[in-house]
């Protein structure tokens, strides 16, 4: 049964051939006329641009860390080196797939727009196309890196705790590039996004994607390495700390007191990873739209269709590979238990995701009663915002709790870790479902300044309008997932830090739940001041070409959009830094200074951190939608509004508002939750 | 030593003597001219009716409550129907401390207007003493209630932890009346200023103190429902909370096993409370201004006269009635250090208030970062604020993890639960300063309303100006007090229910902290919403009373005032009670299904609470002064903005938002917190 674990890294090798394949596949795709060609060359040139410093800083970051990080375990085994190797690994996957993720991106929005010229369907392909090689690289790196140091350590005769902690280096080394990847993406796109937005406004009245507006290109640039790179940043570490958090907590069961049992418990989070990837790229494979038909439709078959194949698939595996039942530590396991706690893990993802649609859907109440508050101005449009983003906290955390409960009572704390591997082993089609929309949001962008034909903007809109569902309930996987993963590797930490009890009435872990409950408001305030002053920056300097430049106005002469790109660059990297650091740091010190403080800070930032983000992105979408649902008209106590109107003025400053929130301090908070756990458990063998 | 418990009621009657004096010189200052006596009238008319309207829902609360209460106990003890008596009394304390402070202020408000035609002395004086009523009237109430039903019960020959459970139905009458009262003024207040100001806008360009605006006097009326009655019942439970903590916790020690105690540590409390009451008095007869003088600096005399009077009170106190030193369950507890403990909450308080102060203050660089940001318009003012009010939570919490861990080490559970009571001792004068400010500011809007020569409205707005600090440190001590009483109900509940460990690792008691922490997002949303959906009725109104009346924009007609009151004291009354009965049900279902998931959710409850409560009360607070700053002329870039300038608009919104988030979610989230524990601690003997 062991030997199985050398079939696996060929399951993620197969996941990247498929991404060559389709990487050369668009390559060979028409980019259109000259001025688009132009455009898109600025976006990808802003991006690469972008990813390089980024990258150039966090070299540093990945050296200083690695470094620390031998030293630290120097005295404590002759691992400590390769704990570094890990972390650097996993550091390198990260921003591999984040950077191969985006030039496919940027060479696939112009070629949608080129393809919407012809038709829906083509332009689909490309589009999907596009999102899925982030996808494919994603979970091929993931398991890949994954199994094949895996495979390393474990042939170096060590007792596997140690080889799951050596390993667990590289799910800090993916959370940490993540982290900055998220954060410095969400500050840059927001900066952009705001900034073109208000500066169009405050100075000349012109649109955000005029191309007359100098912030533009910076505003697209931004698409692509916040919510492309960013998010498969964000995807890759959700990913690999699930699998870890369930290879760590499969690990307890080595032991001579389960005779039942080797090593298959650790596998199997990378056995199921391994075969969703399998089953991602047969559903990719049904993603196809006639002319006249529907992306929605198309883009459902393939995840729910790779879904569906995929509850068959766990079922058989687990029993396969897990024993019937067997004991340990007086509880009873069964491998039908185990596949029960994928199911609530799938379940409870698919009702978060529901129930997030719910609240952010123009077709449903609570988009509603915002864009109804909006006749009474922006004011009342704010507040309604929040209460819909508070509200939804409700139910979602109801089933998280709920989910958390059912799975240990099923399988125990692996049941919890397994729980959030079940929503994630179809990531590779869920992030190319995900990624799919800034590419066409981007081929939208493109047509549009390059002044092409409206019916072609139109059927890019089409595109990014559909895909609302399948990326709702990605969201719902990721906060569900996140919320597991983090109790997973919280409950990792608990073990390889050698604590058995964490007793909230003592003062000491009262004080880091406080602490820790904190972080995430803390946290969100930087990224958002971030936004907030690189967005002013942004529209001073808008304002300075309008004024210096002459012609601009008129569009006769040329905007200088690489002073635009340049500003939102600089102010990501500057101001990515602070918060990163503070999840990385803050739980070194409240570990070494006490590990009970420690547990009661993870706990505290759990909580807080999945109801802050669950707030932001919820309250951030539903202002999105509210301002949409007038844009196509809207009629409110017998008056329809649209476009120009008061209430449209209001819902933008909904949607302003909405905007960091949803896409910069929202989503990063699940990473930090995770990072914040991975550092605890990388650090619990010092602190025990 | 136990005797001196027969002294404490008369403490707490001195204190209703001093209000009974103060009323009645009151009532003998003049209320100037014949506009002005109309105007307080309707304004006394609509609050007292809406406290009408309210006791009258809240009075079926209370029978139902008591008869279920009784019921509930029956088995269990022969106390039964007494715990019932405890909550009626502590139930109608607190809506009769609530009413009085009520009549004070709008019998003070007019005459605070007359008087400030002569001068700043004379205003001072009468509003001030306005406040005091309200303050003493807290006091009074709070102890001589809590320390004659002690008498009464210590005298049954009960042990004294059933003494204990008995008396803390005062408690939870005096928090589920808080809660609804807070809930309830705050809607009002908040539906009211919301609605005269956005109606004055989107109508008619009125101010929203000007007489034709049809909604000034509910905005009159809220100001006095709200910040003073609502303000009332919050510090009453916040007091008795405090007192009955301690004394839960003091109780352990009356065993055999600690000779040296009897009942020393169960009465400290109450002997703390008393003693503050007399030196609270002595501090309101410091609080004089000359004309010409500073009235910041009287009122600082007063209150902090009374504070360092208190410290040095204590000191002797609580060295003179505890015993130099004891052991109880292998802790040495001396009183030295119990002295210690009172200090580090006075600390704490002092310091969060000034923590309050430099994120709110307009002379400090958060609210001049807002005003900054309003530049660029209302979204980029309220992504300003949101990020002030999460950085704000930062300090405060660490401050408040400190003061846990602190206190704890010096005296244990009595330790936190005294901290709390230190930073209470003196809400007699504390009181008198925070409802000073709504008097004064209901004079301001009573001279405009009254159309009274500029001058008396600058010295209305000169006495509404000052206070700030003091009523910031005010606000740093409810949020500090509310924090540790709400742990030492939490431990006094661990007690009562007997559990010994809340091990986080439980999956039982994680779910039961997400959804803890959940509650106040909810709660907030809730109470949002019901400002948001009042608001807007009452915009709607004036709408339609400016469309239907003839000669109202002229000012020749008189707006049907009446109508918005009644719009307001409807809304609030129908909007309180889901909120409110959210805090009363959920722990009870929870404890009866699992009384470690209650504690769980507890923890959560009162983490995040704090953290929202935080958040919410200073991003209001900075986006007001935001807007203030912006009207006294602010220099943004090197051009000044002032009133009407586009900043100031985008100010306003930010004001607008901020509203609820201050004076309704915020502040009722604290007693959300205590209410939980309160209703845990008296179901406690029942799930255990």
């Amino acid at each position: 049964m062991e030997s199985i674990i050398y079939l696996i890294p060929l399951l993620g090798l197969s996941a990247l051939f498929y991404s060559v394949v389709k990487q050369s596949w668009i390559s060979k795709q028409s980019s259109g006329n000259e001025k688009m060609v132009k455009i898109s060359k600025y976006i990808r040139d802003g991006a690469i641009a972008f990813l390089k410093t980024e990258y150039k800083v966090l070299l540093w970051f990945i050296i200083i860390v690695a470094i620390l990080l031998g030293f630290a375990n120097e005295g404590n085994t002759d691992s400590s080196w390769l704990i570094s190797v890990s972390f650097i690994v996993g550091a390198l996957c990260s921003g591999l797939a984040g950077y191969l993720g985006m030039i496919a991106a940027t060479k696939a929005n112009v070629r949608t727009t080129e393809a919407a010229r012809k038709g829906l369907g083509p332009a689909l392909e490309i589009a999907f196309s596009g999102g899925s090689i982030m996808g494919m690289n994603v979970v091929g790196l993931g398991v890949l890196g994954l199994s094949s140091l895996f495979i390393i350590y474990s042939n170096l005769d060590w007792d596997i705790f140690k080889v799951i902690n050596v390993l667990s280096g590289f799910s800090l080394g993916a959370s940490s590039i993540a982290l900055f990847a998220r954060v410095g993406g969400g500050i840059y796109t927001k900066a952009a996004d705001v900034g073109a937005d208000l500066a169009g406004k405050v100075y000349e009245g012109i649109p955000e994607d005029d191309h007359r507006n100098p912030a533009t290109i910076a505003d697209n640039v931004g698409d692509n390495v916040g919510d492309v790179a960013g998010m498969g940043a964000d995807l890759f570490e959700s990913y690999v700390g699930a699998i870890v958090g369930t290879m760590v907590l499969g690990a307890v069961f080595v032991t001579p007191d389960v005779p039942e049992l080797k090593l298959e418990a650790v596998i199997l989070p990378l056995l199921l990873a391994g075969i969703g990837i399998v089953l991602s790229i047969i559903g990719s494979l049904f993603v196809k739209v006639k002319e006249g038909g529907n992306p929605q439709k198309a883009l459902n078959t393939g995840e729910f269709g790779a879904a569906g194949l995929m509850v068959v698939a766990s079922y058989f595996i687990i029993t396969t590979v897990l024993p019937e039942t067997w004991e340990y530590n007086g509880f009873t396991y069964t491998s039908l238990n185990v596949f029960f706690s994928t199911i609530i893990g799938l379940a409870a993802g698919t009702l978060i995701g529901l129930i997030t649609e719910y609240f952010t859907g123009t077709e449903y109440k609570p988009v509603h009663n915002i864009a109804k508050q909006s006749v009474t101005g922006s004011a009342t449009t704010i507040i309604a915002g929040l209460g819909v983003g508070m509200n939804s906290t409700a139910l979602p955390v109801i089933i998280i709790a709920a989910s958390i409960i059912g799975a240990f009572e099923f399988a125990n704390l692996y049941g919890i870790a397994i729980a959030a591997l079940g929503m994630l082993s179809t990531t590779g089609i869920q992030l190319a479902v995900d990624a799919y929309g800034p590419i066409s949001d981007n081929a939208g962008g493109i047509a549009e300044m390059a002044e092409l034909p409206s019916e072609v903007r139109g059927r890019t809109d089409k595109l990014d309008a559909v895909g609302n569902t399948t990326a709702a309930i990605g969201k719902g996987f990721a906060i569900g997932s996140a919320a597991l993963t983090a109790l997973a590797l919280f409950s990792a930490f608990m073990l390889q830090a050698e604590i058995s009890v964490i007793d909230l009435s003592k003062p000491i872990i009262m004080g880091g739940l406080f602490i820790g409950a904190m972080l995430p408001f803390l946290f969100s305030s930087l990224a958002m001041g971030a936004v907030g002053r690189a967005a002013k920056e942004m529209i001073l300097e808008v304002g300075r070409q309008f004024r210096e430049i002459k012609g601009l106005r008129e569009g006769t002469a040329e905007a200088e959009y690489s002073k635009c790109v340049a500003i939102s660059t600089r102010a990501a990297i500057k101001e990515m830094i602070l918060p990163g650091l503070l999840a990385l740091i803050v739980p070194v010190i409240i570990g070494f200074a006490s590990k009970e403080m420690l547990a009661g800070l993870l706990a505290g930032v759990t909580a807080s951190g999945v109801l802050m983000a669950i707030f932001q992105s919820n309250a951030g979408g539903a202002w999105d939608n509210a301002k949409k649902l007038i844009e196509g008209n809207f009629e409110i106590d017998g008056t329809v509004y649209g476009k120009g109107s008061e209430p449209h003025k209001a819902s933008v400053v909904g949607d302003t508002v909405g905007d960091p929130f949803k896409d910069t301090s929202g989503p990063s908070l699940n990473i930090l939750i995770k990072l914040m756990s991975v550092v605890s458990l990388v650090i619990a063998p010092l602190i025990k």
